[in-house]
């Protein structure tokens, strides 16, 4: 949270349209990639200078041109003046507290999404942003830093056979986003293991840290949340209007994509509430241990809190205490405290707590 | 849960459109059956290969093709050859963890639901997924595993006099819909009674296995409730909207479709608030024991704790203590003891703590 | 709960549009009354044979049918046919478990609602529907049994300058229709005065059994607030679009119908929320309970606990203790222990808990 | 809440139309003052019989009618007659269980509303309905009782120089309305007061009788919600509408007032949630001092029972114990039992229970 | 709060459209200045007259006239004499209990919002109110008092090759409303920090005092929530319709500006779900560590009590009691003391109360 709001601040008092990177510095160094291909052929190319990259822009092959690292101001400046690109654009691939956009201009458009990844080290989520330009036949992508989850896209474009090759440039904006998702998929699986795990701790054994890690998942999971619905909404909006460089034939496509963000949107609230739930489970479990607590006082105060006074009775000194210099008088007294604890011992065998 | 999640990593990195049956293997052998019919003739055949089915699709009488059993890949690309499919349609009917859905092609109509069954051995809701596609004569419906709810319906097909032989293919639809949502009815009838059985339980004797029943009862209602919701969107769109190949004549059907569907939301929701209700009762309860306890402990301490002090007096070793001698103490010190307690007695019967 | 899911369980597996009567045989035989009037005349008449009455559709004047019992389907069949029904339309009339339906068909209407009375013996809300077909000059109503709340109605029929003489038969039905929801204020108003009844016994003296109390008033509302919701919007349907046989002239009245169920449903609400308020002021007064008896026991046991040292300490047979031989030591001690009684005494009323 | 409910039992059976005045009859005699002005005259009479102020109704100068008592049901009769009211209309004036209301007629409007002032003596909100009957150059209004809350109305129209003087009837309309609203403004002001009142006391010194106050204000925040809910609603339409004799210049007004109520019901949801915030600190202060009161018995328990065994044990009488007879033993026993105290007070002192 | 409904009953009474400053009076004087501009020149003004200014409303370059200090009600009505305002417009402005607020004129749009800020001292959130009317070459702000958190959009103003120099005066406009929505972000994160140690406070020691802390932070946030959402409403206006003096080019940014306020939304509803969430967590603590305490007292009770009996059986005064002459009967006492703790120490430990 405190890394989200880090951001805002550092965003306060900036004119509109300002480059500016806001967030921390993922990647050393800038790093540009090419594919360009068509049915007949496939390039893929490293690149130094974004300049060399430009020609493709023009280029009738599609052509996905991939930016790891948003430091580098200069080489976003050049682009905005090459693409001819609306000030706020720019600002907003630059800002990584952004939400899921969409945004429309004249001949391309703006659709900006983030990654997410399990970070085990640190035990949280972490958030990635990642932006997309759709020209007519190029896609600029970037990303805050190196690594990402297109490997599978990748492969498919290099295959001569898949559907990627045939189709325009919008399916393969389309094959990235549903990548993107994929990535949802996977860590709400992760969620889900963690969820029943802890579930079946508390049924077993709740112990005290488990309030802990049920609040924190809680949060993992509104934060996650939001974030999910803001995808929701732009993969609709995506869906139900009409944009530049979109095909009327990925609408399909596109509403399998929706499809997939509510099941994830359902997971989630189905996360919400089953996790609301462990927290009432945790609380009748401190209550129900509670109850024990008291139970074993009880019965030994009820036991042994009238034997003593039994004792404490023929511990006392009067002189005329006739039951003292009876003969049998000890086995007797014994005898009546066995059936003092044997008469306790069913009333609570009885009331079942013992 | 963890079977829904396996299902979708499973699916993630693979291209859209790819045929790949997500989900447990449920049927050994893939069975086909065609039912064909009209106003006069009725034929029921059992085929092992899908290409002698295929003629169905072309007559002009109805013909309901049924496939038990999703693991037959080759099968599915036939079909999907044959009938010229979407490639994103065939994916959906093989991928099991597919939420219900309908989708409009050119000349057929794509509909998924879950049947649903009480699974007496291992205590939970069996989904079972089943695909229908409708054609101009016909209906091609997918099973994963043999047996279904639709006997019924068989039946009133082989009965020469029934509405189903006088109407149209959409009106066959309409009725295996109609099966579908009739084993909603028989879960939640089956819910009812297993949750009136636990209230009766819990306000006679509220034992702690009744926590974790409730939690479990609970979350199969949360689950059961995100699929009627999209179910019930479902058999909305069905009403709303024009689709290929269902008549204006079915819509009054249909209309009776929804209604019965808002009456299993419907109980399902009220089923919600009611084991709501039932988890403040079971912690309401737990305080009530606790108070118990409190009492029973509080009752004995109260009365010998102060006896025991008395006792203790005279056990004291003063040398002048007059007390000691006197002729009547000791049935003195008795009959103190007996209005200590008879007063205690009292005291608590006044409080109906006894 | 089990009455309404034991209809929805006979249902299951029935051909849509068959007539059978879902609900308990609630009337020993079928009875059939007519009111025929117009401005100057008016006929009553009670009918054997459902063929008598068949007339009384075709006439001039304003005819109410009514019928009184569900069991004997040749009778329905009979109607079907003369009056030319749609399939559903009967089936939904004889499925007792149907929710409040407003249909429109070509010349007639289909009004079904649900009568509620308070049942005294059971303590529960009784349920009992009302169906009525709305024809250009009939009223056909179906109850379960005999008995119903049209009296007031059926007295203003027989006063021969009461508006309903005075106007079409459109005004018969929103009078019919105004009664019942007369019928939903009696209930309410019933429900009001035991909620009130019951939360003065909860700040008084709250015992156990009232948290089972209201465990099944809240049912009880919960069961009643869905059945109000679909009232609301069957009289909102009414209210807002046009249907056949009911004249412009009627909007005004069905508008202050429509304002009386928002009543209904407001009143329900309020309920509601404060039933929820009495569950949060049980379960303080459990805590404030047990705080009480904590304080009992904690004060026994504050007090006696030292002074059974106290004695214990001079119970001890060492033999040299000075004490033991000084000839004021005993009263000294008793000095001693009046002296801790009182400082605890003290302490204890200072903290209020005496 | 029972006053309502009283009021819809009256109801039931009703003809509908029927001139009954529902309601507890608040006023001794029906009062009736007339204001007619004009930008240049201003008249203001009293008068004893409604005839004598039909004149008014036909005057060009704007007059408003003031009626205070509902019972004299003959008058209503005269004023429907003479105005050639819809019968439904003088029946929602004169139950006043009504929900505040706009209806329009063909020339003129109703506008039922309630004022509501804290009534001090019986510690709850009073209700009082107020009706309007907005003609072209007449304003009608029907109060329960006597005293109002127009008095600042009444000033500005004899102010000649006035805004009312100088615009239409509909402008006098709007004052009355707005006058209505700052009494809802005083009340949640009050309101505010004594919610805060109870905030301050609950942290400082959190008693039992706050409860049932936290419940009492609750419901009556409950019912103020519902009401205002309506008054929203009301204020919305007559100022999204198009209504008889309301002039275009009035739009402004009325989306004035509209935020007013806006405001009146933003507060009331803020003072809903803070209620509901207070009685989890109720429930948390509960809790704490049950911890108080187990540590207060704990510390008791803790120190002086182990002290009492250590008594009891030079208390027994084995002939065979050296200790008895050890010069020192009964200092060095004293000396035990300060260290067993004081470490017990350092462990308590060190956990922070003392 | 308090504050709050002070202004409110302040306005009662009021003739609608009186010019009554309705608030504290914060400045001690009211401060005119003016920045002129145009791509070429600028001018920096400040006035001791309202008439001087006057000028600047009809100059064919951008000025931004600012208002600081609302209680020179002369000031104002020359204000709306010159400009010719609404009467409520001014009214409106006065008003500092006003919500967020968008209002069109025939060529000028109102826009009242609220700058906040966090008050380090009284330990609150402070409002303050900010207007704007937008003429066409023109903004007249007015300001509570001075200073703001406009100095950043000054800096722009001067800086000759800024975007505000070469657009329109509505780009002004949305520079300064952009300056505020910066505002609640910089409050947020403030919040968010706030929340963040109470969070780590609470998990390390839950101290009492925390339960106030969490009840005033989360009114600040349901105060906050009530502004952002009409804040959000105002902006969502401004974005989707048509106004007097907005130029279509302003389109993109007044989204981007949506967006913010979107931001700001969802971290206060997160916010409000996480504090929550620590409510829930304090309670646990509550019973946590009651359990603690009713474990020590257990623990202390069950090993002292029963030897306390022990010892008591060997305190009594029997004649005939054999163990009492036995020569090793001391030790062996002692012994089966050590084991009877040591079996107690023993359960305890593997109940892990130790």
């Amino acid at each position: 949270m405190s890394r989200q709001l880090q951001k805002m601040k550092n965003r306060i008092g900036l004119a509109p349209g300002s480059l500016v990177h806001i967030g921390t510095k993922k990647a050393e160094e800038t790093r540009i990639s090419v594919i360009d291909y068509n049915l007949a052929d496939l390039k893929e190319q490293k690149f130094d200078s974004i300049r060399q990259v430009f020609p493709f822009f023009h280029l009738e092959t599609a052509s996905w041109i991939n930016i790891d690292g948003l430091h580098d101001l200069e080489l976003f400046s050049e682009i905005v003046a090459e693409l001819n690109l609306h000030p706020l654009l720019m600002e907003d691939i630059l800002d990584t507290g952004q939400r899921p956009k969409l945004e429309a201009y004249d001949d391309h458009l703006l659709l900006i999404l983030k990654m997410i990844t399990w970070n085990d080290t640190e035990n949280r989520i972490d958030f990635e942003q990642v932006s997309f330009i759709l020209g007519e036949n190029y896609i600029l992508s970037f990303q805050e830093r190196q690594g990402d989850v297109f490997e599978h896209v990748r492969q498919r474009i290099r295959n001569p056979h898949s559907r990627i090759r045939k189709m325009k440039i919008d399916y393969l904006l389309y094959s990235l986003v549903d990548a993107i998702i994929d990535s949802y998929f996977l860590l709400i699986s992760n969620l889900g293991d963690k969820i029943e795990e802890m579930e079946e701790a508390l049924i077993k054994n709740p112990t005290d840290d488990i309030l802990s890690d049920i609040h924190h998942i809680k949060r993992d999971v509104l934060f996650l949340r939001k974030s999910v619905w803001h995808l929701r909404s732009v993969i609709s909006n995506l869906n139900s209007e009409d944009f530049p460089n979109i095909t009327p034939e990925l609408q399909t496509y596109l509403r399998d994509l929706y499809d997939n963000t509510i099941q994830v949107m359902d997971t989630i609230e189905t996360y919400r509430e089953i996790i609301s739930g462990m927290l009432d489970i945790y609380l009748s479990s401190l209550s129900n241990r509670m109850n024990q607590v008291m139970k074993v006082l009880t019965i030994f105060a009820a036991i042994f809190i009238p034997l003593t006074f039994v004792a404490g009775v023929y511990g006392m000194n009067f002189h005329y205490m006739p039951e003292l210099s009876w003969k049998w008088a000890y086995p007797i007294w014994w005898l009546i405290v066995i059936i003092i604890t044997g008469g306790m011992v069913y009333y609570f065998k009885k009331k079942k707590w013992m």
